[in-house]
């Protein structure tokens, strides 16, 4: 057992909480036992597992050819960036960018906040969306990223390091979501698939990306507050788009 | 100026972090020019208003007969709950809880994360619900929850330590929020105000608050993710129901 976090697999795993280590290494932390699973269930194999017990989902990683260790309550609340974690933390490598599919896209144009990033990944896979983000965007492998989505990056196609560009270039039509209608074009019923364009939580999309849209979209609200949650939103417009499909 | 952290003002505010100082005085912290600025839109003035500029939010709490003091940097960080705060941040009173109110309600049961809880409210605003709240749910006064709902507390009804009993008395129809469709009856339209109730994060509703309710409300999904985050399922279903009622 690891008692020490001074152990150096242990500061390897810790290191991978900044992203200039995850960029240097291509490792990434995935954190508790549902994005473990989902990991493991959909065919990557973690390099190392960090956990509490040698419990079922320890043994899976093990069969599954990862290294498992055993480390102490106070190694695992220093690898994870949770409070009170019940574990497994593991290290794999971040799987490497497919190209853009022309299916039902959402495209992260700059959003910054890990939370709403997982959220979004999250509403993705349960709507069938694919998932491409500009680089812009915060790190979607991140470990907060990660928790935030509990799995999801697992259950739907992820694209990084993109641009509207190459979403429209494999014949998704790109529509911008934006917090009031401003008269523009209503995305019209097509069997085509759409790409839906998420801004920045403070700045929204820029004009430049607002004028590479062929259509935009605006969750009918009261009027009450400004705007939505920036993952609400982009969840709403999902929701309502796959029901417009079903 | 005050410049220093152990300035009394200071640390009084400082305390409000606490769910315990605030039950004790009844007191809140506001974070940043949105929602103290809609708090004074809606006429809640606050005691208190730390500032770094005497700008023009500033003034207008002023006039409405906040006293307001300009902080250091170093004090406005020890203040705020974020990092790099821009202020204000402004001590007020919780406002009492009025009667529940027979419109359409989101009845938060246990959600327990302060970033769902101020999401949530944010929805219900722009969707004309009001929000009640189990006393087993997170504080919805506290400052990180404030922070999340930028504002929309003083946008819509906010009931707390209530429960569906007290939603149902009124003559709202209680309509549980499910991950799975379970067979039951989904809610008839009818003019009749909905109380959607929304259970914790990790656990949903409870047997006894699934018995209480007389339908029961799924958000369709592809089924690649066990379910959505709490705050986009009750936002997407308050969406639905805004939009029967269009």
């Amino acid at each position: 057992m690891i008692e020490s976090t001074r152990n150096p697999r242990v500061v390897r795993a810790v290191r991978l909480h900044r992203a200039r280590n995850r960029r240097e290494t291509g490792d990434t932390l995935l954190e508790g036992p549902n994005v473990v699973d989902a990991a493991l269930s959909a065919g990557l194999v973690p390099e190392l597992v960090f956990t509490l017990d040698r419990d079922e989902l320890a043994n899976r990683a093990a069969q599954a050819g990862s290294e498992v260790v055993v480390v102490s309550d106070s190694v695992m609340n220093k690898l994870a960036g949770t409070e009170n974690p019940r574990g497994p933390v593991a290290i794999a490598a971040v799987p490497e960018s497919g190209p853009v599919a022309p299916v039902d896209t959402i495209v992260l144009c700059g959003i910054s906040d890990p939370g709403n990033a997982g959220t979004l990944i999250r509403s993705a896979a349960a709507f069938s969306f694919q998932v491409v983000a500009t680089p812009d965007t915060v790190d979607l492998w991140s470990p907060k990223v990660l928790r935030a989505a509990v799995g999801a990056h697992f259950a739907t196609g992820i694209v990084t390091g993109s641009s509207p560009e190459a979403v429209a270039a494999v014949g998704i039509g790109l529509v911008a979501l934006v917090p009031v209608e401003d008269g523009s074009d209503e995305p019209e019923e097509s069997a085509r698939p759409i790409g839906l364009m998420v801004g920045n939580e403070s700045h929204g999309l820029s004009p430049r990306l607002l004028a590479a849209a062929s259509a935009t979209l605006t969750v009918p609200t009261s009027g009450a507050v400004e705007s939505l949650n920036a993952a609400v939103a982009g969840s709403i417009a999902m929701f309502a788009i796959a029901q417009g499909r079903g």
